[in-house]
């Protein structure tokens, strides 16, 4: 079923974009709930879906040498997960593993991407709030928080 | 003096582009060199210009609290750096200051932007390599690169 269009003003991907923009990308969006302990996707695996988390908390882990995935991130409400699935080869840079119950809307990667090449102007503001919160990301990260 | 165009091709932001793309940009970027010491641009600062590095070391520095500048990354030949230029509110995030001499590619940020949008296409190549760049350096900076 689709998502309210509504829903989508909640993320800063989708703040920039027009109401007829947001009803588009509503049709490819589904909203889903996932168990803790679930896993949303896996370092290497192939960039199928783009997670928005609604609720809850996720935390990404990445193999490092021989010694297994370590925690690396945590991230909460509003925060965008799997940009790699945007952007080539389009494959999950991390592990993405759920330590509480959450809610996330759930975007086909594939069609978003075929939207955002279509429908350019849509594509550049969405990759400049992507942008945005890649920098703001590294910002954090540097700093340590 | 417009820089020429096959420069533009060693940095990954313009890997994506079309000869005629290529030239646009070359017009608006200058090869400039500076010695060690000297500050490309301070945090906070408007973000009036984008640098590509085709040489030498720079430190990349953020005020945390009240303990002044901290170095938190050094970056080094065909880096880009000021990518917040690019993006609202088009202020620089930090500081990024010469360790040894370098040669660099600078661009008029405003001038890129008024292209990026003009022709979307090309914007959108180039935000797709910097989303690519900053995912990249998000791995090193959560692996301690």
């Amino acid at each position: 079923m689709p998502t309210d269009p509504h829903r989508l003003k909640e993320f800063a991907c989708f703040s920039g974009l027009t109401e007829n923009q947001r009803q588009e990308i509503g049709a490819l969006a589904s909203e889903v709930s996932f168990r803790s302990g679930h896993t949303l996707f896996e370092e290497g695996d192939p960039g199928s879906e783009l997670y928005m988390l609604a609720a809850g908390q996720v935390e990404v882990l990445y193999s490092v040498g021989e010694t297994g995935s370590t925690r690396v991130d945590t991230v909460g409400e509003s925060e965008v997960l799997g940009c790699s699935s945007l952007i080539e080869p389009y494959l999950y840079s991390a592990t993405a593993h759920c330590v509480s119950d959450v809610d996330v809307l759930v975007l086909d990667a594939s069609e978003l991407r075929k939207l955002m090449v279509k429908d350019c102007p849509m594509g550049y503001a969405i990759q400049n709030q992507i942008i945005r919160t890649l920098l703001d990301r590294i910002v954090d990260l540097r700093l340590g928080i």
